[in-house]
């Protein structure tokens, strides 16, 4: 729980690079994730050549900062393996497995980031020849991972008034006041 | 780390409801996920009328366990307040979150699995029409949570040859190979 609650998206890295062994247990991570129907629609490149980093923030907006975190991932979705063969499914999936990512850098120590590829075609066109990723593979984001400078802070998000009770049109009542209720 | 390795999709739960507390804090967890440009694009409805988890199952294929979990939540995007309005990072963002619900119901000690609404109209529209949700809201899956039996058990999907190394053409070497390599 706290590893989700202190999550942050980190910009800034020290530059020294992490090991092979937190990049293989943030990959058993990801592929822990839940996917439709049992299917593993996703696919990681782990980049860790800092020539390449410089030539993807080169043409990623967003993404400045691979060079500086020394390793990266791009999660791929491939809507051929996903349940019904449906994109909308590799893309979920392969979010969730994201996601994973993002806590397990955090819960080990390190920094990272979703940089968003999808669904900007430009972007995608950019990393498919930059990787030579093949058309039918979507490229979702490029995760930079390394250590963090202590400069990015969690930033509180929770909102209670988009919680809705029983039903959508159900009275936005606090946990207090639901409290009131019996509850 | 022992949390995301060790999540599992639940499908059997004892009946005895989760407390308010619990779901608090697991929606707590759910706003905790990442969101492009710090966009809050998501929804929560927590469902824990008998009669409604009824109705919900009664048109929902896989989600007959709804009655036995006795709570679920409902994970909604919403595009319109998404990044650049767009759909796809309305559902990206919530499917970060629908993972962090996941995780902090395994951290609790509770049961959960996302059973699908999103991409099936057939479903979205059934879902909008029992909770009465606006049709420029995208009820994503509804997760059930639940005290687990403890008849489902963690799958292992990790798999090296989803792993490539600096770019997708490049040589899918394993892990002890790679080490081989002096990384």
């Amino acid at each position: 729980m706290s590893t989700i609650l202190e999550r942050k998206s980190v910009h800034h890295y020290t530059g020294q690079k992490i090991g092979i062994e937190a990049i293989d247990r943030i990959l058993h991570a990801a592929m822990a994730a839940p996917a439709a129907v049992q299917m593993m629609p996703w696919e990681f490149i782990v980049i860790t050549d800092d020539k390449i980093l410089h030539s993807l923030a080169a043409g990623l907006p967003f993404a400045q900062m691979l060079p500086e975190a020394g390793t990266a991932v791009v999660v791929c979705a491939e809507p051929g393996k996903a349940a019904m063969g449906k994109e909308e499914f590799a893309v979920l999936d392969s979010a969730c497995a994201s996601e994973n990512i993002l806590l397990a850098a955090e819960a080990l120590g390190f920094g990272a980031v979703w940089t968003a590829i999808y669904p900007d075609k430009g972007l995608i066109k950019f990393v498919r020849q930059q990787l030579q990723i093949p058309v039918n593979i979507i490229p979702l984001n490029i995760i930079p991972i390394g250590y963090p400078t202590g400069e990015d802070k969690v930033r509180d998000k929770y909102d209670p008034a988009l919680i809705h009770w029983e039903k959508w049109q159900g009275t936005l009542i606090t946990l207090s006041e639901n409290n009131l209720h019996g509850k």
